[in-house]
């Protein structure tokens, strides 16, 4: 109950239907819709992994899945501040799924070193056996997706990353800096880690820049 | 604090870029970014608004940011299965932004026949507050995509309705019929309300259908 792996009731209904497990290369509708189902189920799992950043109410820490929708629609609105040139549709794809790995590999701290320091290996695995629960051509598309936001060489992964910057900073910063001060963040870091947005989008950068200096003059983030 | 009419630090940072507020028609692209930036702090909100779904451990509710997220990445995998032929990209939009009227108008449950009396009403509404925040053109772009979810009559708003359905179908199973059970949910009206899956796209329905009927073997779905 609640493992997706005990979810017989998914295969007895595509017995019913008469289709046998697929073999390799040749999956028909039927087929596919069972392993998009099984994938369907498997990633409803990201709505329980929580985030160091809390939903600008403060009353808890916000989730992976909340996060990802959050993202996609800054992606769709945002796009047209990025350096380069980035496709808003694609941009919000990719941000849709960039955290789905963290459903095996867990969430990393952006300002956790330790974490990061076998976070491709853990997340690389996830990508293979979540992504992999997809027909081939599906699994291929996400995995595409994902290889270039962790690549974060062209425009649009640029501008995914800073993305996933700017919505927690923003949220930190409705909360009085809550996350900041609850982990010792100080300036420094938070200006370190987050000056990579420029590297996306320098018009955001320059307004993030600028809500970051007033949380120092509030008393939101600290000098030390 | 929490309020977003609250969040004085984003027009402070906005007013040190030298902006002025907006004039009808003349927005610049630091004025965009400053309408774009409140109308993402504003859609926050949606990941406080609860659904009668629970998650698929069963530990608690699932949320509208939650379910957007969970359905844009439905309409990406799924759109191949629609009737008539549908855009993947475009279908997850409309599914991102479907819910965002709830943040005012709150959840109504899909079996709730007095809460969708006045349902259009309140949902026309906040409509034209949320997505107003937005510039313009991203503000027309979004209510589109609404305007034609909430029509049904296109092949993408009902394959849209189909997965909208769809979701909380295989959820409710996934954990034996609990939301159903809560509110004495009986099997007429969930095969009455799930059957216009068959609009979007007959192939899931023809497999919904097998999973409902499942459940009232299994006793998850009751017929009186």
């Amino acid at each position: 109950m609640g493992e997706t792996s005990g979810m017989d009731w998914v295969d007895e209904a595509f017995e019913e239907l008469g289709v046998a497990d697929d073999e390799e290369g040749v999956l028909g509708q039927v087929g596919r819709l069972r392993r998009q189902v099984g994938f369907l189920l498997e990633i409803d799992k990201a709505k329980s992994i929580a985030r160091r950043t809390y939903v600008t109410d403060g009353s808890r820490l916000e989730n992976d899945a909340e996060h990802m929708w959050h993202a996609m629609l800054a992606a769709l609105i945002l796009a047209e501040h990025a350096n380069g040139t980035v496709d808003p549709m694609r941009l919000a794809c990719m941000l849709a799924v960039h955290d789905i790995v963290e459903i095996d590999a867990g969430d990393t701290f952006v300002y956790d070193t330790a974490g990061h320091a076998d976070k491709a290996e853990r997340e690389t695995a996830a990508a293979g056996r979540i992504f992999g629960l997809l027909p081939l051509d599906q699994a291929d598309q996400f995995r595409a997706l994902w290889d270039e936001f962790e690549a974060g060489e062209t425009d649009a992964a640029k501008m995914a990353a800073a993305i996933d910057r700017l919505l927690p900073l923003l949220m930190n910063r409705a909360v009085d800096g809550k996350t900041w001060s609850e982990h010792g963040i100080t300036a420094d870091r938070v200006f370190a880690v987050n000056s990579r947005i420029a590297d996306g989008s320098t018009q955001i950068w320059d307004f993030a820049r600028l809500v970051l200096e007033g949380a120092v003059r509030d008393g939101a983030l600290h000098e030390t």
